[in-house]
């Protein structure tokens, strides 16, 4: 499988071999990791437009989807990757898990491991899950979502799905609105698009600021009409209603009035400019039901992107060893 | 594979394609396409049969098992169905889905298709939410029993199974029994039957009949006795007991003295008559144990037959095409 | 596949046919039968150290994995074990299954046997359930744990770790402590250890051995000091801290106390003396943390070999038959 990367940052990226054991943080990818993580999605998004969407390639490896969160729809999506790849795929949920024994999370994935799995896909409600299990098993790990900390494969199919229609991702500014602090999708997008050169513009209420956000983004700013102007992208992130009610924000109403996307915010950005959404939408919320709907939305693409990116993820971690070999 | 399709009406049916892209309701069918799925559903009970019970026909399909309501048994059924004829089959339950998070049924539906599946199996408690389904993706959709509508993979297991005992279908007499109004079997099998001509009576309380019965069905009674003269065919339908105590009907003793089949009734039909149930069955109440347990009760061979028709309507769903270019 | 047998007894076993239609007690089984599934554990482990853990055995079989009681570790070893061996596997839990519909076991099992699945595997809490359910189906079954009787699978993998690490069973000296009368583990094992010529100490509060333990188990001692005196061998048991409670016992600290693992007794067993715990481990409980972490450890060997032992089992049930044919 020959890889073309692309050029970044005005270099270009020659073919190389991918040394990552596991997927935990975008803080671990270089921009010649991202690029050719990109490169490879756009080889596996064929194998999902064939007639037979299977490929050979992990054949015989054992993926464990574990979902301490619930998420139908990213423990679909790498379930769909694992096995348009051959992989045998295992879905374990915390619910009805010995972890309501009361068994620690240390032990739970000694177990797992104990059972020669390649890759652990994990999903975990504290930040830093997944970094402390890559450090307690010997097996491949995948961070799926943990806490208020990472979501790279979301970051990574965030990253194919602009590449997609602008062609490049290098000097394009990007809008990222909505509770920032609380949202992993941020926090590993602000990281990944920063070193693939990207201009990041972050717009929330101020008491949905982290601390230090200047030094994650280029430009912070309360106020989304600001934010949007020039904008090539613009990524709306999902509110927690249940969190609204608490402070953070008098009430919903209140909120979408000032950080819900309307046309008249997109008619400041450019005219090609693309909405981004993470999902499940709150329509009419975060963002009205006719930019949802209309042809600037590459919110289903971002959806068909992510088992793409989450086939050349495994495939990366652990079946590019065997293009040595074959 | 060389469909030899049986005579319905007294004309001769001979193999054609089936052009159908979802299977949603009974009402969309023409006898024909009932007789080709019939008659695909017995070649693929043979695989079923064999000590190696698969068939690459379906390899590089990806199905999604979407079932909105609980179902152990059907859900099982058609996972079995896809994954014998090589399939990657993905179940999607609603509890810990996002549908929990308050996203509406088309968004969630948008995503899937997302995802790229060549066909959603759809379980759904809202009459019609299959053929809205339908409509709003491009991938194939069977209705696998969608609130009091329709559920059509269960008449043509019901007719399998007639047809595998009585050789026809054509002028059989066949009772349906119970609370005809709430259930999506009888409703699928009074359009099914009537299609391939098949001589109807309905049975039950008048509480538990539908408005226009009489369009439906050949004959209407609320006396069972009456219903099961000269028979071929008596199809008992489990009554929801939570639904009996909703004033309905006085009590489950006082229906079951009514309305539960007896070894009484059975001597009133034909001496070859026999006995169907959809399950789960409540013995004692709809059905005496008898019944249940005597020579005439096919209830498992339905249940056999089942797998054979979900592996069929898939096959012709999706494989079909397959035959024209191999 | 050539099966090299050990020697049981002073016996040379011999290469011979698995003749057993279900695993459902340890009872059932013959020193022989037990050495030829170890043997087959052995050649089924190398699968799972390969870099394609995949052998197509049992392609084509359907396994239904039928859990009535929550058990996230044995339901994943079988499910392992199944699709390395290329069949295909059914997860079914009662939450969410037509059980709570009211069905009976045995109609529940009629369906699913209707479906044509090679083999269940039965994890139940009432005793017996496993055995009910083998008379009731033409399908091979296996006991994945059921109430207080028997796990013949963990006693299985228990002594293949035991012979991994002392190259023979037969005299060795076995201590197992903690709620013996509750602990299917230790049944299955009493049995199955007596069977290949084990010398075993059973060890636990009088309230929690069983009646006619002193048939069972070669020496009986309610002081834990005693027990491991000597011995090759010390099986921990978990303790339910919720029966603790009930009576059985004073509190989990005098349990501690009293029957509780720690380094003191290790130097009084053997120098090479091994340490096994079913999981999940209640750490500070019946065993302190210094000795699950210790090198006389094989906790996790257990569960790998959980896994082999689980395919040598679906193996030797369902596919030995080929091995005559092919």
């Amino acid at each position: 499988m020959a890889l073309i990367l692309c050029r970044i940052k005005g270099k270009i990226v020659t073919e190389h071999d991918f040394y990552h054991k596991h997927l935990i943080s975008m803080e671990d990818l270089t921009p010649e990791d991202i690029s050719q993580i990109l490169n490879t999605s756009k080889l596996m998004k064929g194998i999902s437009e064939r007639d037979v969407k299977k490929a050979p390639t992990l054949r015989g490896k054992t993926i464990i989807n574990m979902f301490a969160e619930p998420s139908t729809r990213t423990r679909t999506s790498f379930e769909i990757a694992g096995k348009r790849l051959s992989a045998d795929v295992i879905n374990i949920s915390t619910s009805g898990s010995s972890m309501s024994k009361g068994e620690s999370l240390k032990d739970m994935v000694a177990n797992l491991e104990a059972m020669r799995p390649d890759l652990i896909v994990v999903r975990h409600k504290s930040d830093g899950a997944p970094a402390m299990i890559s450090r307690w098993t010997n097996c491949t790990v995948v961070n799926a979502g943990d806490g208020r900390h990472e979501h790279p494969t979301q970051s990574l199919l965030d990253m194919m799905t602009i590449l997609e229609s602008k062609r490049k991702l290098e000097g394009l500014n990007v809008v990222i609105f909505g509770d920032i602090k609380s949202s992993r999708v941020a926090r590993s997008n602000m990281i990944g698009m920063k070193k693939m050169g990207m201009n990041i513009t972050v717009c929330g209420p101020k008491t949905m600021l982290p601390l230090y956000v200047e030094e994650m983004a280029d430009n912070v700013t309360t106020s989304l009409a600001d934010a949007v102007v020039g904008a090539d992208v613009i990524m709306a992130l999902r509110i927690q209603t249940e969190r609204l009610e608490k402070a953070k924000f008098p009430n919903a109403r209140e909120y979408s009035r000032l950080f819900g996307l309307t046309l008249s915010h997109l008619k400041k950005a450019k005219h090609n400019a693309i909405v981004l959404h993470p999902g499940p939408i709150n329509q009419g919320i975060e963002i009205s039901p006719e930019v949802v709907e209309g042809q600037w939305s590459v919110v289903l693409d971002q959806v068909t992107n992510g088992v793409a990116v989450r086939m050349a993820t495994l495939y990366l971690l652990l079946g590019a060893g065997l293009q040595k070999t074959e």
